[in-house]
């Protein structure tokens, strides 16, 4: 049998137990982004980082979704314009395009409806639409982007909010030590993060937190079956559907990158993973874990942490006498 | 004659003449960074963009200094801890290390030593030297990134300072339009722009604005002719030496990376970069120059944006239970 042979018989056997795997477990792998526009990457990055969507000219879309730290700002809630705080925590855009619906309460239905939102938020970015595109097209940088981009120069907030969206779609975080196990890997796990992955099944973890995002697939209820106690008056679906029997359900979060985005829940007030996994099994599950199961299924939480993005800080554009001057 | 000799007699004649048009300008070439030590430089990189250095966890050096704008915010004074409006214009991180003291007064001999500053400085970071090392220790990777660095786990904040300060110094610009021009390339500035630079020199602007930064080498009254209106409360030098001459004496800045880093003066206030230039001939040489003069200096200026650094964002570690929480 000739090299070649040998090598391609190895391929082959190595992508069944992949898909063996992977086709029996609930969580799926998390796949780099493929086949994305670069010149709408390179352009939605740039206005990631542009403070200039902001009234003040310091807030960014990374200042409360920092990729340098796993796509959030590890606050209970973000600080916004003047310093004003937030009423619910702010999620990481770390895989966040395999969400079925983005914000905690799924108000909007992709990225680019999520993206138009913060920039007009009064505690937010407290800037307008109509602010941000003014000032944007004050710079002649901007312009020639857009139309490289676009096909054209004449751009609004679709075209920015498109931008920012495609730049997140490549924030993927591929070859966590628990996708290396998915794909037959038995090495890439220790016994303690097998143990802790088979108790998370068998306690129904994976009811909610399934699929390649550990989550992001369904509401739930905050206190399915025990109330959740916190100070957060944030009222879940049911502001959004008017409906009593939505109150405290919120988008189930991913698990990815999990030991990276404390604090934990919608109201950011447990710091302790561990504790995080203690107090879910007891309010949506309402059963026991002992300590040592908790501390097993938190050991197999940090196999979920997958590659970071790599990503090259942009060089922003000057402004222009034309472009609004900052309101601190 | 060999191909060899030929381009030894290029290279030659290259050199020369770089070396005979430098020597005789005033402002001279900038270098890039070379021989700093590369884990001081990565560690001093995670640092600068590391908000756990403030109290609130949201405010990083690259909060004021962003490399990503030319080392500076663009505002007239920067937005701290709470929403506190500082008290001078933040100066630009970009080549800084040639300043020959730190801060717009001086009070700082090197960036290692200014630093220090905004970590404590209540409407800055707000935090303290003590807290911002006890964060860091409670950090595993942090522990072993110091060791890696400086041979010791048990750092200090002249550790922290110090690698702060080694990145600062990688963040040179070379190559900007006039250094061609300096090394000898005659087509690098337009005849606008070498007109502007004539006019520079006979105006007087060298006296202050010389040497790699064209500036950052002396300390000057702002107003030596005609006082400086503003409502800036900043007195300058005399706030460290006590001395009535030295009030609103401050250090020249630089202007290298002109173009980026508006708003103009210690208070901020003039944005239009001709406007400037208008100014600094009225309130410092008491000479005119006309608009037409004016222009042309003002494009001599933007031959001095260099390559701005290419900088890969951090992977901050995650912090544990023993990480002090922030100060909202």
């Amino acid at each position: 049998m000739n090299k070649n042979i040998i090598i391609s018989m190895m391929v082959v056997v190595s992508c069944s137990a992949y898909a063996s795997r992977e086709s029996s477990e609930p969580i799926k792998v998390i796949e780099p982004a493929t086949g994305l526009d670069s010149a709408k990457v390179e352009l939605g990055k740039t206005l990631w980082f542009e403070p200039r969507l902001s009234a003040s000219n310091t807030i960014s879309c990374n200042s409360c979704h920092n990729v340098a730290k796993g796509g959030v700002d590890n606050l209970p809630s973000s600080i916004g314009h003047k310093w004003a705080v937030g009423g619910i925590n702010s999620p990481t855009v770390l895989n966040s395009d395999l969400n079925f619906v983005q914000f905690w309460n799924g108000r909007a239905k992709d990225l680019q409806e999520q993206a138009a939102g913060p920039i007009e938020n009064p505690i937010e970015m407290a800037f307008s639409h109509d602010l941000a595109i003014g000032t944007l097209k004050s710079i002649p940088q901007y312009r020639e982007w857009f139309k490289e981009a676009y096909g054209k120069e004449d751009f609004t907030i679709t075209e920015v909010t498109d931008a920012i969206a495609t730049f997140e779609k490549t924030l993927r975080t591929p070859n966590s030590a628990f996708d290396q196990w998915l794909k037959g890997d038995d090495s890439a796990l220790s016994t303690e993060q097998v143990e802790g992955y088979a108790l998370f099944k068998q306690k129904g973890c994976t009811f909610c937190h399934s699929g390649p995002l550990a989550g992001g697939q369904m509401y739930q209820k905050m206190g399915l079956v025990k109330a959740f106690e916190t100070d957060n008056t944030d009222i879940g679906r049911a502001a959004i559907t008017g409906n009593d029997f939505d109150k405290y359900v919120f988008k189930v979060p991913t698990l990815r990158n999990i030991e990276l985005t404390y604090p934990y829940f919608h109201d950011g007030s447990v710091w302790d993973l561990q504790e995080a996994v203690e107090v879910m099994a007891d309010i949506q599950l309402g059963i026991p874990v002992t300590k040592q199961e908790a501390k097993k299924i938190t050991a197999f939480l940090h196999s979920l942490t997958g590659e970071q993005p790599v990503i090259t800080l942009p060089h922003l554009p000057p402004s222009t006498n034309e472009t609004a001057r900052p309101q601190i």
